[in-house]
């Protein structure tokens, strides 16, 4: 099956061309650049070279639709509201890699994000593509909304304590830190490598585009109104994203209770692996691979648990929950073409 | 004024030289290593080539004390509570950069250091030195207990909400990242480049001996009974530290209040800068300096305040508090030595 | 076909396994660690969790030939020696990563590695894996002895304008730079975060044991005496080695037309890529692959051929060109289980 | 004395002022940015909030010429070379940092800079500021060209071997290791966080605008024709510079003859150390200080000698060496404000 991939010398992109390649059923298609077509991938990537040798092109959705059975977009956001009428027009399958469907109300995403909202005719039709928990819609969906990177760490580290009932929804405080790649490739003083390196800063405190994105998943899955702290640390290293969430629990329950209510909420999802009592992951531990892994901890001080939740923001955070979701809306086995071992070291 | 190092080949040691260096009434006096007594120190430490010539010594106290007027104790939790009585029976001031006589309980320390606490006729002398705070204690002291890093930066971040009260004491929630010279210069899989490089780990969840240390420094302060969830992060970089503390607020009160108090509160205290209203300070504002750089947010939201507080671990959080006391109990003006620029970038 | 590993808590082991689990026709067999005998996998290397599950074995080597068809050893210099004559016995082959049957010479082996030399016996068997130069003698082969990381570099770099006798073999000047991944996980101040850690330096000056390899196979391919100077750098980072090559021209001829030597040169060789006129290879390129990039500028000022050649040297340096003669020897697709793309960024 | 600062911010302007800040006889008098006249300073440069207060000027040299007593331009090349004239007219001494005044051939700085040299008025009576070599020059100056940063490290560690006619002139190999605070703090891909951690790229080959400035103080000081070879490497880490040089010896000479004769060369000037017999600095050993360390070694196999020299780019290679320079100017002792310790870790 061919894949199109637009956005193409995104970082998003090319993670995309890195596991569409180990995937048996999939092959990259057209890949899109608005700003660069007819030039060479490897010139932008040499990477690449001799592996990626066609060019790239200009968007033109005759010509995707008719060579292409699937879209990615690999768009900033903004663009890929405009593109997906067309696209879903045409009758092609859409998974949208940016935050531009993930907000059921356009008035949430217009104060959010600052620009104007897709139209309800298809934001209507858009699947969250929180590949664990709604693997349902997602096999019948033409439009997938593939959540963004900390909201995915998020969700998945704290949906299970908080469907159980077993946590104060009021009290999620949620300390974020992710690498540098998150925020693309462009080019700004915070992706400067003196600035960055040697350094961890704090930003957008109470104004994360992810905010809403986080609690409308927490109250569509708990029925109960949730309103987070959220906090993101932007620290020196590429790849990877932790979370570390603090809740009020809402009765005596130890580590060890809380890690076995984990694993079994987990058990039949393969890239949710939950840590032994009194180990925590890292994220080198899931370095290009579509893992979540999750550690727990409570403590009897304070009855509060802390969850430490970590993906690698480019695969489990993008690309590869964009191919996971391709899968389900396939029919394939979810782990195909992601099974590789996390790079350690 | 001459001053003996003890711990001499230890990075506290090492920082402490550096700003002895630049300090116009200190000298480096004799520098101690048990282990390397004997050996030139620019073996150990080739950046002091013809600076520091002087051998290193074994531990004398006879010798220390007629050579030197103070003595900074950089040595091992464990070590200090050993050597202190020895000096202070000399009559020698003491400045111990070590955990050994933080606690005012000798059962706390034994349950969370792990081993024998010091006697109780020295501890009960023992004046805890965080300067913005204890200056006049300081001032008089004969044996000072150098604050902790992460209960440095913690502290100073916390206690002007605490104290007026505007805060709930059972709501604190601090989510620290260290770089990795915090824990020294001692070999350990944790500090090993190709495990720490492009990686963040969370550690000791519940059991860092510094929470009995903030928790003891914020009862004392407010009065009231304070128990905090307290989470350490390494991240892959040598120096600095910074907290994010999380505090549910009493009453209604906006960042910029928030701020002018904060900036009021550390008016006369000339190491504690407080950023405007959306700014948040980054480790590497402050490295290699003496500053705490503290910022604030107050979400409307959730009504709870957000405290952004760095240091440099080796300085702020070790060897310039130490000097910083050092200036206190000799009554020297607060900054002297201490008025280098961070290095940036 | 099952394929055994020894050293199996090593980084070059932890390598072998990630490249096996994605090779169609080698699945991991026995993991052999004597130190952690017993202990399961995932607790030196939680990244594993849920992926390798068998608990570490001890040596023995019936057992160990009953159950593989192959064995790599990933063990350090001088264990290798030790193990091999038995292995061989039992008639099974071998692909060592170690550096004990790489030197033709047992002179020149304890001259370097300071230790005894194997025996002559198992030594003349030993067959040295640069997979594109002795692709033939590999096929036959019973003992590998899979190259060094620079030397590899080296090699594949040098080659071509020496064979051609272009070059001046006497003039020839290497300088490499290391990430600290080559140095195994073993604990040393050397791999300490905050000595490594925004910092440069030089080792091993004229006495690093890769000095008599890369002589040797030089030598062996131009007929010619060799003597290079080779000095190596530890940079701050995990994984990759750039060598920096400098060799006289013998005549007159340009960067282009040396690029295009080159291409032809490495035409039939998948994992050797040159980079077109006025570009050169960054070690992030080849991140986690098995390919070797390579750069040439010829500066007509000093009639002098510059080189520029990259690895990952986890993967070509070690594990990735192992597994390379793995399929040598059994007349895979050279290719097979290697074609993942670069994880690039 | 009040000095003013010209391009102040960029990383040069910022070291001059933390350096300056150290400085007993130099006080921080206007700051220069055409860029962002008016703005506050620590809006740019958040660590010096609270140290400097004073808003950010534009360029008006009747004001600079009353308000200052020297200037050091710290401006982006071909920026100097216009305003030099119109500060010379006015009789105020001048030290810039960038290139235009270190090549005394306008032809040469046009074939290598790329853009129109400056007057030769005032290029005659520009004095080339490597201060070791040139101190009584430098006394006497009104305009000085401080070097590069390549050129420094490069020119202090052959300059002993070449002047002694010990070492081929046309054998001189250089392989420079730099951090990313040399490029500025512009935007560019090259400077990107994700591009450049875990990465080292070698650049600029055959091309890079030092070379003909380490080839004229080759020449100057050895009377005999010199071309380099010089290769750039662009490594992960923030600060320093390291210079691997490799020459061709003329005679029979070992490593503590030739240590003993670089000790001897350098026994006045207290910013270059030697380290001994074996050990070679690394760039972390200077980090923040003004030293020039150099490690030396002689292959008796090729007789070549490989030296290691490394400064910090931004002080020995920049601001610390445009102070020392300045002291020279004062008659002040060429330390002043320059003794502090290396910052280590």
């Amino acid at each position: 099956m061919r894949a199109a991939i637009i956005g193409g010398t995104g970082y998003g992109a090319i993670e995309l061309i890195r596991l569409i390649n180990n995937h048996p059923y999939l092959e990259v298609g057209s890949v899109v650049s608005n700003s660069q077509a007819g030039n060479n991938f490897s010139e932008s990537y040499p990477h690449l070279t001799d592996i990626i040798n066609q060019p790239l092109e200009s968007f033109d959705v005759n010509r995707l639709s008719e060579q292409n059975e699937l879209v990615f977009l690999a768009t900033p956001s903004g663009v890929s509201s405009k593109l997906v009428p067309q696209l879903m027009d045409k009758g092609i399958k859409v998974i949208d890699l940016s935050g531009d469907f993930r907000l059921r109300s356009q008035n949430e995403y217009e104060t959010w994000y600052k620009h104007s909202a897709p139209e309800e005719k298809y934001l209507s039709q858009a699947v969250y593509g929180l590949s664990e928990i709604y693997a349902d819609e997602i096999k019948g969906a033409a439009l997938i909304a593939n959540p963004g990177c900390y909201p995915t760490a998020t969700s998945l580290g704290l949906l299970p304590i908080l469907k159980a009932n077993l946590a104060d929804s009021k009290s999620i405080i949620i300390d974020a830190k992710s690498g540098v790649s998150g925020a693309g490739r462009g080019l700004s003083l915070t992706s400067h490598y003196a600035e960055i390196n040697e350094n961890v800063r704090a930003y957008k405190l109470g104004a994360h585009q992810h905010i809403p994105e986080i609690e409308q998943v927490l109250k569509d899955e708990t029925g109960r109104m949730v309103t987070v702290s959220f906090t993101t640390h932007l620290i020196p290293m590429t790849r990877g994203i932790m979370i570390t969430a603090y809740v009020n629990l809402l009765g005596k329950i130890s580590t060890s209770e809380v890690n076995d209510f984990y694993k079994q909420f987990y058990e039949s999802h393969p890239f949710v692996r939950i840590r032994p009592d009194g180990i925590y992951p890292s994220t080198k531990e899931v370095s290009g691979s579509n893992y979540c892994d999750i550690g727990l901890h409570v403590d009897p001080r304070t009855n509060r648990l802390t969850i430490v939740s970590v993906i690698d923001n480019l695969v489990k955070g993008a690309a590869g929950q964009a191919i996971q979701n391709a899968n389900l809306m396939n029919d394939w086995d979810v782990r195909t073409g992601l099974n590789s071992i996390p790079m350690y070291p």
